[in-house]
């Protein structure tokens, strides 16, 4: 059979009217990825019951002439606006059904409420519906059911709720056995590495230009920009042929290259038990809130310092009010006496400060906009300072800043593994 | 003339292989809608020309019927899988002709770091062309040219960058008076109220359902889900009809509705010289930051503590380590000392402290995961204390805690301000 051509559709007004950001779809199409599957296009529609028809019907008359997976999201919550299973009925001319279970599971929510099936409003229950024949798929989160319809030989349509944590549990319980045994895969490997503070042009003119032949006959390339590094993501159907690649890329940018800094730092001081904690001035916190995004932080980040102002660096940190006024609250000296004091506050192992100017105002010819100095205390007692000019705007250089630090930290760690 | 049929198309692969997320769709379709114009769909496609070129003569099939507007963005840049130029010369049979403006422009960028006209790659130059009789739209932020392509009567595709910042002044100061030239608009008024701590389905049936008859003949709503709030939108072309509305939605819910309180707390800090500190434990930072997104912060967040550990709530905050044997360290006496404390080190005006357990793991039978503790400490020296149990995952109540701490905020400022 012919790998399926994928559309992934998003319904909802609110992600048409730009209130909403769509992240279902690329979470999708990252999974379909990683199990062999690329997808052809993203779709996203109002809830508007005639536009989302007739995308149906489209998707149908092509699904005539070869295989089509149609996957699409929202449209099976309890408001009026939402219009998938009408939709689908009117595409198929089906009759629907309730299904028991998510009766009995909506029941039972009710009941743990103090209320009964009774007290069930209609268009509540309307989410335990689906067409008659479909493949059910169960919602073990919450409320809404989900179902794949045939839309032609080897097509389908799938429907999924909105929610993401719903959609997500479903998707990967429910429905990627399905997939797997619907389908034929691409058996494609992928590596990334990270690059940090490089243009994406001059990426590809320094190495992907450089290798064209040797490296990338069989190989596809990508590259995306983040802030403060970009990634490099390769894929193959020849595991042998991305190492060269990956050795390759390593001699070239031995400095500046990375994997996952994120998982890394997160695994490293867990395993090793050391502790981390932070001074963070223009970045607010983003620092703290990154080192803390994933469960488990807490066996190793103590916590620290906002010292946003100047006061709060002197009466919190002890950064001596002469050091501001003769270097600056944004210089080496700074960074370097913030990371002092928060060791001597934490005792710590690492000790990150940052220190900036993340604009829009305040930026001068010397120190412009994005100026930031970055200190790193090791468990060896040394301190660190870096400085950076970053680029972007208030948002871009806080993250860039941010991550550029755990960046910092993945260094030292990486180091001290040698 | 008929209202144009808007589709916004974003390229990238990095989009549909969901390693990138396309936030630029989003934003015009929010913009366009604040013109008056609605959008009917968006699309995403790789960085496929036969897919692309496809797609556009697609619409312009379509536009022989009606007039269209299609807004793409990407695929301007300097990297050979950039498609959109060649894409709408296939199109619509044209040659391309390099801008001089744009031209000199980056010859500029190149002498600001010392280098010349010759040493610019030829895919760099390449952003510099559009095709022959377009209307040119000018970057200002980055390098690459826009364009208007007419594809029909009184329809037309829009290329623009996909780096969200030259697209955005892009968008709004070169295409916006275009638009508003070629295309009549609705006269559409819209507004926004926020509910917290209440589900969609509730407010539909408690309120929608309650007013229908009498408030929404000539009203369309919206609803749309975020961590802790509901955002409720209302869009007419009758004034009178949306201030009825939002004062029947302020008598039903007096205690949960607000602003954007993001923006109001941000302005009336400012007005009043009010300063406010934080002491944050499961939220990591993410209250800081919040606090430090806008630019302009600095004065009135003076700062705080990030006290993760239990020994750093004792050691920084002066919290009782008995105080946390005894109630625990997600508990009212806890968020209370906190709030204490915070006062104690920065006598800031608004002090703020949250504790909470963020998850997967941590919870009880009588504390679960979402179980948070907020401490508020106004400028007459009063601490209040408010407990939740917040839904959602770890990413989840770490952003219903920080939200609902601005909620908090605006409440307090607002009983102020009476």
């Amino acid at each position: 059979m012919e790998a399926p051509y994928i559309v992934i559709i998003a319904t909802g007004s609110e992600i048409t009217a730009g209130r909403s950001l769509d992240t279902n779809s690329g979470w999708m199409a990252n999974q379909l990825f990683e199990l062999g599957w690329k997808v052809k296009k993203f779709i996203a529609l109002p809830d508007d019951p005639e536009l989302i028809l007739s995308e149906l019907q489209t998707l149908k008359k092509l699904a005539e002439s070869r295989p089509v997976l149609a996957l699409m999201t929202g449209g099976l919550g309890p408001t009026e606006d939402d219009y998938t299973l009408e939709t689908v009925l009117k595409l198929n001319g089906k009759k629907s059904f309730s299904v028991e279970k998510a009766k009995i599971r909506l029941t039972r929510v009710y009941e743990s409420r103090g209320k009964q099936y009774s007290d069930i409003l209609p268009t509540v229950l309307r989410q335990t519906f689906v067409p008659e024949d479909c493949k059910i798929l169960d919602n073990n989160v919450g409320i809404a059911v989900g179902f794949v319809e045939p839309i032609g030989v080897d097509s389908y349509l799938v429907c999924m709720p909105g929610v993401p944590s719903e959609m997500k549990e479903m998707f990967t319980r429910r429905l990627t056995p399905e997939l797997k045994r619907i389908y034929p895969r691409e058996n494609l490997v992928q590596k990334t590495k990270w690059l940090w503070n490089i243009g994406e042009s001059l990426y590809q003119k320094d190495f992907i230009e450089k290798y064209r032949e040797d490296l990338f006959s069989d190989v596809e390339w990508g590259v995306t920009a983040n802030r403060g590094y970009i990634k490099c993501i390769f894929q193959s159907t020849e595991p042998k042929s991305l190492e060269k690649i990956i050795f390759a890329l390593e001699s070239q940018y031995p400095k500046i290259i990375s994997d996952d800094v994120f998982s890394y730092v997160h695994e490293e001081l867990i395993l090793r038990k050391h502790t981390i904690a932070v001074g963070e001035s223009c970045t607010g916190g983003l620092l703290g809130k990154k080192l803390t995004d994933s469960p488990g932080s807490s066996a190793y980040f103590l916590g620290g310092f906002l010292t946003y102002s100047n006061a709060l660096k002197v009466s919190l940190l002890g950064v001596p009010a002469n050091v501001i006024d003769e270097f600056g609250a944004v210089s080496r000296e700074t960074a370097e006496v913030m990371a002092k004091g928060i060791f001597e506050k934490t005792e710590a192992d690492y000790c990150i400060s940052i220190t900036g100017i993340a604009g829009p105002e305040g930026g001068t010819d010397i120190k412009p906009v994005g100026t930031v100095w970055i200190g790193i205390k090791t468990p060896d007692g040394m301190i660190q300072t870096h400085s950076y000019i970053f680029p972007g705007n208030r948002e871009g250089i806080r993250e860039n800043a941010s991550n550029t630090a755990l960046f910092l930290l993945y260094q030292s760690l990486k180091q001290r593994n040698v």
